[in-house]
């Protein structure tokens, strides 16, 4: 049905990239330009990530109506990492609603230079794509959301949702990264447990339980392919494009851009939202989703990272294209007649 | 020519609001519901703000292709304030450039808690939407741009820019407003001398003269009407929709955007940029700038204030604008069924 | 021996309180002045604080050259909760020496408004009279000092030298109230990960084992009795005035006292060192240990606490002591006309 | 009359340094011994100061029953800086009182990482020794205290009450030093508009003239010799040694000394009072006042400054000195058997 559906509407001519053939030689060049940049470092607190090839870089896009482009090593595994907070923050909000899941956690940024530890004025995280708020995320998930789950079947359901975001494209589990970063995880414990004494949990909460399936979720496996119609789902509203299943709510995919907007970058979130000006999600395994909204999703993927914890090609990639195309928010559509409409 | 041009393109058919009687019956709907509401109080730090009538409530829209409407109390005048800090910033990146200007003052937000006057870790103020940002413009207008210009010229030169931002409708001046804000100013003198100390003004900055020059920026007047043009410049790339002229570059209007989504209601930015998802500059005399990128500006003018500084019927008006149309940012064009696509 | 001792003095008349009978009315005066303030509340966090009678009351003196009286409820045992700090601080500067220990923590006050979560400028904990501190001195007994003893004997270890200091007088160990705390630490727990995380503990330390031993040391049990023998051997340069042993080194002692008066009393010990100038520490029990430096020590207990922890009574008899006598450090002892010279 | 009681004293052999020749003997030794000190850096922020010979260190001891020793350049005159802090919180807890003073500023240390600009959480200064805290001190003393004067004579009665604080040796004004002062003041000019802006100041300041005031304060002159007087008057309850007048009361004595005692070292107050153990105040001139309680005052001067503002050779002296004699505060009288005592 889907190819009935791409061919119905190359019929038309209605495509959201009319002409995608030239888009794609421009995507191409930017591939190639960032693939020289040499910069970064591939993150090395657990062994698994420390032994990535720092050359790993791969480019995928998925249009709202479908259309593919890819580059690079986009069929390579990697752990989502942090870029699991916008999906589990999409997932809680469709089970929970915004109220109930903004009584735990904020929708602000904390401030760059705001320790982390700290909690926000009203004693909550600031925003789920920190740790802190992320964490809590999963309490929700795990103490509000289908109680009736054990924890085999909690994790299953977070894998399947994650899998139909991608159009059920690989989206897999790595165990060894999990053990690993459920080592050496100190600061997010010490998140816990000062989260736990100020009572930021929903009761009922089992800390230890919530820090495992936290962990879980970061090593969630996916490739740059999936994770372009992950990005492309959030682009269209939170109907898969591939699958045209709808997968996320309308509200929530608002709520989850709005926050991957303002917070999705580390503390180079303030700075990305005023050069790039489009809502993303990095992980420190170096990916990275791009969503341009109502026209496509991209996945970037490079291991090595620059200091703020960034894909240093992914950062460059989204750079160099909001330069030649009007996908900044604040583009004029009309009269920005430097860039390309394509 | 204007009318020629609207005509035309009635004719057409084109316009960005095709049924544009039916987008104003809405408006005026919810004037009516924010008109019963009774919060806030007016601010009263000085007498001549604090004498402001809290029933004052005007409405104006402007299309970027120059359609209008208005309700209220839209043609009282009124001082910008704060409002003046997107204009100043969007001057003085047409004349010194994005580069320059952000030596001097950063592009994020503080986070809510932060301190007012602790500068960010470059030692810059974190941006030009808050205070010591836009006090940091002020210098560089001052020092940088156009030094062959005297005091009054450069005033009046400033005074112009806003007139042509408002297609000429009414800008004035406000003097004792000027004087006694002048008087009040304890925490904006603080700030200077703070960041005189950190060496955030450019060399031979005069103090006494940059706060002057702050201040009158603030004691701009304006109407309801005149500024909801302004907003549509802002709207429309910079291009103003009545007069046709290019006021603003449009690099410097995605600038000025970015910022007033992030950062533009004071401790609220981080919630109203969640919530309502567009760029919005208020000020302490009930004013409030809000702007529909690509498709229109609105000015909302009430002077009672809620505890963030805003107007109570302003921050009103956004919400059940956005409930209504697909104007979030981050709403789906295609799929948000429970809202009008006007 | 010790009677001899005292006899020998008594003798020559060269006591350093000489008119002991008339010291002693004065203090029992200032007792039953306290014994009727009513304010407080019983610390409530684990069950076995909480069950302590709020009407407990006790006062006991030990002079530096042994005289001793006390009054209330002076056996009742009592864990000695934070007061193990300045204890437990002593024992690893006598084992490890200030360079060493102060290699791993600070020695200044945190600033009353710091976050307790949040180190000092460089990573270490601001000084071990706060928990993250205290917690660093227990991890450096167990890794650097006696690296030969297991858990059992470190554990006697600690013990033993606390029964030292109270000249072999009563120290026990509750353990219900170390099972109840070890359940009840979320925030200890936080600091630990924190802690570990920012690379603040020795190599080869166990956390686990860490916190226990903390948790242990907080449990250990005294007497009003026992303590003021404690805080008479502080009082003496580390001598203990029953035993007349050598128990902590003159410089450690220096040590200790030093940062009891800056830091000893939680939030309140800027005021504290400013009001009654003395060294004091306080637990979360009600118990209180006050130096006199080369004169007495006196131990306070009384489990009601004000807001920052303190015992309600044990601050007003500190008050009412430097009131009454010229021991704040800054009386001046030839012209306090109004103070009394014991 | 001072010679007779002088001669009285020696006759009697009860002076409170038996030996003094001796003692003299070990100072002049350290004083050698720091001479040799190269490092530091002379104040340059404004000519007056940067012109300062960085050789320059002088000496002087003053006991507290009168008996002198200098060496060194002892009657160079310098202006007090910051050591006019503890003097005139003396001679506003003398003309107010503890609780009228302590209702403008506070009595703690601020905590090192606090930023000075940064109120208590009382919304005051957190005490005199730090400039916002002096500003306050000199509002009171200009509005609260003797409102009869006019500028002059509040100018002389600050003047005459150093003087008599110094035995009436030489206390002057240097002008020059003033007036640059004054013109360099960005930072002290923040902190009075953000004290304004929270009303930290009595009603009826005006602000211009207490800043004018507290220039004038820290302009002040004076020698090594007349301040070793000053600090002996400290020493001593208020009494001065040499001229045997009451000038400042016992109880102001003890609370400029409490918090010379936490707060008088700068940044680095904490490891003066952890090390030292003495009351001391600094000024950003070279010069120090140290008091060792009921024994002596001691003056230090040499210009080279420390990165905390400290003078190079006079923190190394105080350190040297403790290390010698007994005079740490919590030294042991009895058991300290490494060091002198006097």
């Amino acid at each position: 049905t889907s190819n009935i559906h791409l061919i119905s509407r190359a019929m038309r001519q209605r495509f959201v990239i009319p002409d995608f053939t030239n888009f794609c030689r421009d995507i191409e060049a930017i591939y190639w330009h960032c693939k020289s940049s040499a910069g970064g470092k591939v993150a090395s607190y657990i062994p698994q990530l420390a032994r990535y090839d720092p050359n790993f870089w791969g480019v995928s896009v998925c249009t709202v109506d479908g259309q593919r482009y890819c580059i690079g090593d986009v069929t390579v595994p990697f752990t989502v990492q942090s870029i699991s907070k916008p999906l589990t923050y999409g997932l809680v909000l469709d089970e929970l609603g915004e109220d109930m899941v903004h009584q735990y956690v904020g929708q602000e940024p904390s401030g760059r230079m705001f320790n982390e530890l700290v909690l926000d004025h009203n004693k909550k995280p600031h925003n789920p794509m920190i740790n802190a708020g992320a964490i809590i995320v999963c309490s929700l998930l795990q103490t509000l959301a289908h109680k009736e789950m054990n924890l085999a079947e909690r994790f299953d359901h977070v894998k399947q949702y994650f899998s139909r975001l991608a159009g059920d494209e690989y989206v897999g589990f790595n165990n060894a990264v999990f053990l690993s970063e459920r080592e050496a995880a100190d600061r997010n414990y010490a998140l816990g447990f000062y989260m736990r004494e100020n009572k930021c949990f929903p009761t009922k909460s089992n800390l230890r339980e919530v820090m495992d399936f936290y962990f879980q979720c970061c090593a969630m496996e996916t490739t740059c392919d999936a994770m372009s119609v992950m990005a492309a789902t959030l682009a269209n509203g939170g109907i898969c494009p591939t699958s045209e299943e709808k997968v996320m709510s309308t509200d929530s995919v608002r709520d989850v851009l709005s926050l991957m907007h303002s917070c999705g970058m580390y503390d180079y979130s303030g700075q990305f939202a005023f050069n790039v000006g489009l809502p993303a999600k990095s992980g420190v395994s170096g990916g990275m989703m791009l969503v341009v909204p109502n026209v496509m999703g991209i996945c970037l993927w490079s291991p090595p990272l620059d200091m703020y914890g960034n894909s240093v090609r992914g950062i460059q990639f989204c750079s160099e294209l909001v330069n030649m195309f009007n996908f900044h928010r604040y583009d004029n559509l009309k009269y920005s007649t430097d860039k390309k409409d394509p």
